[in-house]
């Protein structure tokens, strides 16, 4: 086992050990004991653990012990270069963006005045909707209101 | 008052008279009696009308009579031209993509196996979640799931 | 033989293994029981491979057992990166929806209404049609059509 | 009536004309006796039209005499500017190109070795596939094989 | 004086009716009551005005009444599209960020945590810093600091 | 332990080794006697160290000898590659110059004359600021006024 | 006459009578008392007049009143939006910058440390160099060292 | 010493060398008997040395013989890859072209008719300016002037 | 009519009075006694006119007598900015500079040395080449090798 | 020596053995016993060579057996990745295309009528034009002219 050179290597070998042991998200989420939607963001590298919970991701997924301080460190975040993502789910993802996007801006601003959703103080669900039609994807938001201030 | 061209000088024309005339997104809807989400979306030029909901739609903002085709016909829709939008609010709705993307992809296979969630059966709503620590915007998604078919 | 860590990797000894042992599409289709189309574009890392049909094409290519669990994982899909492909033969394909894309989408809407031809629930077949003036190419695409709905 | 000053004046003054006028597409073809498919593309600036074709073009749609010319004289063609077009029914022909693109040149490089399809001798046909589970669209595309010489 | 279509061209009117009446910022922020920096900012179309300020920047500037719904709305905010600002002086902005910028990230990090400093609640203020070897422009920021919260 | 073979992967090795030992940037500032602000720019490779504080951070770092020279020669600066940065924090930065930097830029033009404020005469502060609504970041900037001269 | 309402316009404004009244940039130098280089930069909306030379200017080109207060004020600079110019003559300049800077950059910080030469604190000067092999262009450029410094 | 495989890992292991070896500029263009300016652009891989020029490479830097006929074939050229340069020192000879370009442009046109600089037919001399306000950058260009001609 | 603002629209007037008068390219050629190819470049406003051509030209498409000084003048040149262009006809000699051009630049390297074929002391010719399997568009061009020169 | 995994590294393997053994493209061409042309093309990875030609390849340049399948399968081709080429050298054949291809464009449509030159069904041919004025560079093209056909 190699020494961590930065925290990209150590999600590229929590990807790896979770495929190749067969360890669900679930199974992950349980272990670090909160939702499955943030631990599955932290794993990728995009949220910081607490020293308890980095040991036991090092520990789950057999990781060299230099994961440690990588997985506590705030990481550099997001995973868009610029141009739309080329996979057709995370598109779908930017084309709700590109099409309802301003339309969801209308509507904060006329309930809330100007301001933004926080994308920091911020929590997000999934969940299946039972559908005969065909089973749907729920996606539930909540983010703070955070609003403008004259100064 | 001249014709209109096309359906984005129809936009323009509804935006302008909205702001002008003070009618709030709620009294459009109510018009065309759908949601508030579906209403905004389909007057910033992305959805079409029905026939009925075209003309209270001229009606309603007095726009001249050669906007009634315009809003019927399935328009260009999308408004991200490539680069992340620069508006804060759009802003932080690519930053939830780019940042909880992945995950969310994760989840969905997770749950549902290789496809997406559909963002032509679609749906979503906007409310406020009242909160002590100041008041968090619920933005609720519901896409039917698509899977791949092996062919 | 080093263990895999990413679909990419598969992938790419996939396209290795099958030029090195010089076997043909068919062969792989024959294999996995499906059509070549669809074979090609798992081969090629954009579907996931239910588990007998993993096993084998791992058989057939004589790759390491670590490819097991990511050929049936849903992967990222995807080729084009932002820019027109270089490739002319990738690029026609680009200057068809360039040149004919708008007509496309005047015909589906005066024919189906608002909505989209899924590139999920898709298939498309490539056949030779014989011409005395030279062979054409003849590509069959079918996809549902899924319409936009009021909400 | 002012003069045309270029071809893109006169697409701008049909896609108007036929939506005040509530032609359709059909009609357009029957009148110019070509199929619906290449008759939509030329109207919308990318094909030349004959003489005969332009007088009748010019004819049902009451457009200035100048545009004569424009009609029958080769366009600049290709409606994409380098980011993938943001429209959701352009973006799935789009995807199509990226998900299954290398998947068709590979096979297309099977059949016929080295060289393109033509997207210049290239036809296309759009047709509703009827399914009880949703009418799928059929788009037929046929080009001629290109062959690379050796010099 | 033609009446206002959306919140841009009020901008442009405000630049121009500014320049050519010789008005300077500070006068303008004593009218609104504001700080200089906000002003300027509200004025070049980012940030929304009160109903008492808006009708005192209609004054000001001798605008059309039409712009009074356009100062009060949540404006489309954010100036740079993509590309580094080719402006000298916006660009010694950038190349700020671009150098000095993961060295801020590194610092923020170790005293707060994971998080971020609020670009919405956030203020700032420019001062002159007399200096003998030639003036220094001191430009101060504040905002919140947001932490990111496992859910 | 490998020869360096150039700055970038020094700031690698540094980056590295810091995380690894849990060495603190008020540490390294310390050693280096300069504010923590530059010694961190310095670390990540956008500055050059003298060569006393070159031998210090070797020694503080366990570094191979030969970063030495790379430590003291003008690196290649600049950490933005064209598009805007992903992450979150960062993103703020250049959001700041995009919301407000047209506000800055007219700011100091009104109390300066025509001119800029100098990214390479420059330094900057961070500190906390105790809030009971929220700790604050503030970010303190001074550059000199470089006026342009006509010639 | 038309009010001019930005600096752009102005600049159109000189460009268009400098041609139809065929005044040199020598006679606009000789009219503002600086050199050509300057002169034309300014004429072309890079460069802020002194209060007498902009009534100069408006004189000599005929300028609307209104063009005043405009050539007065730092204009927002710049002429290249990110792309590479087009235009020959510019693209050999930027390949200049891109075949010869990286040693441009290397000789500046062996002479002078590190640092940047300023293109605020800057001049240039063009020349003929007559050469029986064909005259040259003499491109004579001047700024000040600004030296990085430790904080 | 392994085998040199292309030119750019022949110009990484001169960087390499001249840092560990304390090599100046200068010496290496005593070396070879030509100007600082072209040497060094010849060692950054932009211009091909003669064969005795080869040789004292080689020999001046340690590098493996099989450096010697890369060194003398014609390079692929060009540090600029599309997006201005990010280093502040190159930024500002970006910004010089993008300032002054068009003024230059003009200079050019006015004394030399339509045509270019040349950036082949090219040399520069850089130079220090003692100066009492602080030492000055001198950067000369000489290139051939080549006019269009009509044929 | 009205007088000519710049170069562009002067060539947009010779655009659409070429098209409605019908007068062909040889015909102007004719006219201004050069080539076709330089004169169809040059009408494109690439290249400059002599005063006699700049008459003729004016007479030719009955411009406004303001066109003349802007024909004179070097105009600002090229058409491609940035991304590869969309007509399919300019896209064939895009990708002939994609798929030949190295090979193109490998074989003038070994003729000539290093150096670059001018596109400024530059002519093309385009003729039409007779051939049973299909008439083939032969396109000559003949530029002044420049080889670069130590100094 | 190790296997070959795709084209790419066979081209690279090709062009470091063709630069350590001396051997001039000339002599390539006389062992595959094409033109200079054609072979250089293929060699740098463009073209599809015949069995007896991969052969020969191989032989010539020491290549491992591994390479022969890759040289005869139809590569992934093209080498501009969107932006326009640094290389001074190919640039210039960029340029034509910017500033001579609508001229081009034009011709090619009064001479053919509406079509392409086909970049497929085509060959070059580069030869040295002695000239007392400094030798030229002939680049002959020859595509077969594609017309559209209605359908």
């Amino acid at each position: 086992m190699t020494a961590f050179k930065n925290r990209q290597d150590v999600t590229g070998a929590i990807i790896t050990a979770r495929v190749a042991k067969g360890v669900s998200w679930g199974d992950v989420a349980t272990a670090v004991e909160q939702s499955k939607e943030w631990t599955v963001a932290a794993c990728l590298g995009q949220m910081a653990f607490t020293s308890v919970q980095a040991g036991k991701i090092v520990a789950l997924f057999d990781l060299d012990e230099t994961a440690l301080p990588w997985l506590q460190i705030p990481p550099s975040k997001g995973s868009l270069s610029g141009a739309p993502p080329a996979d057709p789910l995370l598109y779908r993802l930017h084309e709700i963006v590109s099409v309802f996007g301003p339309a969801i801006k209308e509507l904060i601003h006329e309930e809330f005045g100007d301001g933004i959703m926080s994308a920091i103080d911020f929590k997000f669900e999934i969940a299946r909707e039972a559908n005969p039609a065909g089973d749907r994807v729920s996606l539930n938001m909540s983010g703070k209101f955070l609003p403008y201030k004259a100064f």
